[in-house]
């Protein structure tokens, strides 16, 4: 494998800026099968800014059917190790369209992310699990990946953010 | 508060390449603290390369004792949030040193980065926390940080990373 150009699946392509309108029903499709799509506030024009604007810090890869419309996208962004003192990807969502599951597409797109991480000298390719998603969790078990037992994470938002924000200096 | 500068607690600022032999030292004494000494890998050319480099995916502020020496620092990027449309803040490392706990200085490395979380018009604040470190989930649990209960983080690395890559296709 070059250790310049990442070789993605033969399912799998970047994400092009006509994908965002899919990409945008696929997210509020994933939000419903994870029981929450009450939270989803996102529009088409807020994914075009974040993927395609100036310098994005955001990026996704689409995976085609056999008939090369979108079945499935993966957004990711770069994160970085302190302790390994490189960047690493972290796949903030992965879809596949349910007529799509069994296809391989997940799998095509998780593997051409590994892919892009290992290209680019990344140690780390990360992504969070619902723990009630045993099927995905056996995946990607069975492909090693281990659980950070031990660690959790804190969100700060809305009236918290912002008053912590406030009771500056 | 402006929409385009960050309001920074008056202890904090962002770092300079000049910081990075002494944010290296801190990361290390933070391994240590977290029992991890042994996995820490990183140099202070890397460190130089990631936050200083042509741009950066990882930013860093510190803290300044009460005679303008580094006592702490706060490594973070910038993730995204498919639901809410918009980036957040990840902070990846936050650490003060021992002799100068008490004194502030990583409320003030907190509440810089909520500022300028709040300031960018982000939706989130997030990190991820031991969960034997009691004192640090009581303060955060304060500020209104919540626990991402349900949701575990999972890690490909090394062969297994490698091996995926190259299952490809």
């Amino acid at each position: 494998m070059s250790s310049s150009t990442p070789l993605l699946h033969p399912a799998v392509r970047p994400a092009a800026v006509t994908d965002c309108e899919r990409i945008h029903q696929l997210i509020v499709d994933l939000a419903e099968y994870e029981r929450s799509a009450h939270e989803v506030k996102v529009t088409p024009e807020q994914l075009r800014a974040a993927l395609f604007g100036p310098q994005p810090a955001a990026f996704a890869l689409v995976a085609e059917d056999a008939v090369g419309a979108v079945a499935g996208f993966a957004l990711y962004f770069v994160n970085f190790s302190t302790w390994e003192g490189v960047h690493g990807i972290y796949l903030e969502d992965l879809y596949v369209a349910p007529e799509q599951r069994g296809s391989g597409l997940g799998k095509a797109l998780l593997q051409s992310l590994a892919s892009i991480a290992v290209s680019r000298g990344y140690a780390r390719f990360e992504w969070s699990v619902l723990d009630w998603n045993q099927p995905s969790i056996d995946f990607y078990t069975a492909i090693g990946a281990v659980p950070m037992d031990g660690w959790t994470v804190y969100r700060l938002t809305g009236d918290a953010l912002r008053r912590t924000a406030a009771a500056l200096g």
